[in-house]
């Protein structure tokens, strides 16, 4: 039997490549504090739940392809609140962000199409470019340069007849960027310039830690036809495992497309959609906590990596991750070997090793992604392991 | 901006394509009776709503990307009920068939591969299969012989070098046909002489009305490497609104690639799976007892069938469709009519028309695929509605 071609390189996300070496070192009773999953711990609402309790239907049926109305009028009324009016012609429930990018992708790509995406980059856009055959033309970015990547000259240098959309991540993942307006506009203008879709992946919106105003490449009214939005409520209400996402545009061709491909897998979980609806009615002060206790998170594990000798990352703006340069020959060896043959105190760390970040090969090789989803005093001590560990690594290779 | 050659093509669902004309229909009082969409009416089982309320958590993670061990397991003991032994390494849980399906296209076809499938059939198997690149290769059958299929010449007749897979649904969706083991051994030979996938999409398992022993093609350990099924709780335990279905292989190399997609959406929804697991503790009589409904409902609607003048239908021995040649011309522009321009006793019928269940062009235009998920006495009022619009139709055409 044969494979096809594309499923033969796709390669494993280097977020669980480790799993079992993970495994292993657990049940040699190592603690490990695991950076390399943004899997937050901040409280699920209980509204979530209580609705989800009280969603009892006789027959549990599907939902309507598009989504269930109750949930698409509380996404319109949300984005109203950021300037935004969509209609509920211009919003597809879908399963998490993952399945908006995968059912988009299938829309807008041929064999050989390109999408920008400035690197480093969320691993998993690959199998969803890929497997609707369609290739990532990286725009690559410096730790040095705090990873900036809205340039015109940049990115029009990277387009050609084969090119198809840009994709950015705001805020990023993995490097925390977050786009101004000013820069949002530079990247707008380049997309309608010349064309293309522009998708903003911004399932980390409210995750900002500057006073940032939140924004959205949907609210440009002349790039309405351009402009794409990845929604979800995964990390807005820490409901990942509710599989809630959101492919909204107000192009009546893409809606009328991706429809097709909604109707084809039927629907969305019913009662799951009934629940995040409630999630839409939570204050406000339910993002302030929880951007507090991230902002905190952020600033421990920033200062700590700056004080790392030979360490270099930028300071992140946004979403809950931190890229940085440590001083290993590869992280990849060096994250196998933290859990092969290091402990510190009975306890080790897990990281994503960088690479698997970028598309142009050997980049990243020293990079490694930290997700601060842990608690403060958690992180002090993961922080400690991880300045421990190179000094032994470090001392062994030489 | 442009769409991808394929989400052109991509056509829309036969089951949902007269959605507009039901909704004015529905404007103007008319009552609909839907045997177009395979929504079964059987009550969900009050287990899966009691295990969702327990299964709430302080935060609603990711599930594990394979699925959650415990669903998985009970999936296994399922099958060893039907005498198929699998390990946990066989499973990996999607969201519903459909996604299965769309991984499991995604790793087996290249651009030009080819999937033999008998005809009539489920119409988003095109979805599935054409966004993976693929190409339906289709068996036609006929209703005078039953739409059988299980044919070696006929099968064989079809494979070429770009042949990659033989796929049946069996209990099938549109026909009602239900494969005997010497018919499902036939297949699983040429599967096996050929070096193809076979996969058998068995989410209608349960409901056979013959007395039929329950099959899958799970069942050959000499085609092990060669077998792929596809399951769901969706129609077995009537919680399409779930979202669980599965990927079953013991193909080491298939499941290693089908995980790498199942890793990049990242997991399916968690307390869904948790609840789905206890479906599994149901008691045989529950199938029995939705078998026997299903049963009078098939014996109503096919007993009616064949009492109506020029109709032309074989017996459905399984599922919870029949196919249905009609005396009339197009059934596409007879659905329309019978929205638009017919009631009967203040009703109208909603089929699907045939010509989407056919991937050869022109097949089907007097067939008609009609899902008995109502009640007896509905559908005997439904059919009263068909018989009377046939008539009023042939007698404005001459």
């Amino acid at each position: 039997m044969k494979f096809s071609e594309r499923i033969n390189c796709c390669s494993q996300s280097p977020m669980r490549k480790f799993h079992s070496d993970a495994e292993l070192a657990k049940s040699r009773g190592i603690k490990i504090y695991q950076l390399n999953i943004g899997q937050p711990d901040i409280l699920t609402p209980q509204s979530y739940f209580e609705v989800i309790c009280n969603s009892i239907q006789p027959t549990l049926a599907y939902a309507p392809s598009p989504g269930i109305p109750a949930l698409v009028s509380k996404m319109i009324r949300y984005y109203k609140e950021l300037g935004v009016d969509y209609t509920p012609d211009d919003v597809l429930i879908t399963a998490g962000g993952s399945e908006a990018l995968s059912i988009l992708m299938n829309c807008i790509l041929d064999p050989g199409s390109e999408v920008i995406i400035p690197e480093p980059f969320y691993p998993n856009y690959h199998a969803f470019i890929e497997t609707a055959g369609g290739v990532i033309r990286p725009l690559s970015t410096k730790v040095e340069e705090g990873y900036a990547y809205a340039d015109k000259d940049k990115l029009e240098t990277l387009i050609n007849p084969n090119t198809r959309a840009i994709l950015f991540t705001n805020p990023g993942n993995p490097t925390g960027v977050v786009l101004s307006e000013p820069q949002m506009r530079v990247i707008a203008d380049v997309a309608k310039e010349h064309g293309l879709f522009v998708i903003g992946d911004e399932v980390y919106r409210e995750f900002v830690y500057g006073g940032e105003q939140l924004l959205t490449i949907g609210m440009y009214e002349d790039i309405a036809e351009n402009a794409v939005v990845i929604d979800s409520v995964s990390k807005r209400f820490s409901a990942c495992g509710a599989r809630i996402g959101a492919l909204i545009t107000k192009n009546k061709e893409l809606r009328k497309n991706a429809l097709k491909l909604c109707q084809s897998r039927l629907s969305v979980a019913t009662q799951n959609q009934i629940a995040a609806a409630a999630l839409y009615d939570l204050k406000q002060d339910y993002f302030s906590d929880a951007r507090n206790e991230y902002k905190l998170r952020r600033d421990t594990i920033y200062r700590r990596l700056l004080a790392m000798s030979g360490v270099v990352c930028s300071e992140p703006k946004g979403a809950f991750y931190v890229m940085a340069k440590l001083p290993v020959d590869n992280t990849d060896t060096f994250q196998k070997w933290l859990l092969t043959d290091f402990q510190f105190n009975g306890a080790t760390i897990m990281v994503a090793p960088g690479a698997g970040f970028y598309a142009t090969p050997g980049m990243g090789m020293d990079e490694v992604r930290l997700a601060y989803v842990l608690c403060v005093e958690e992180i002090e001590t993961a922080m400690d392991v991880l300045e421990a560990g190179m000094k032994v690594y470090n001392q062994n290779q030489n």
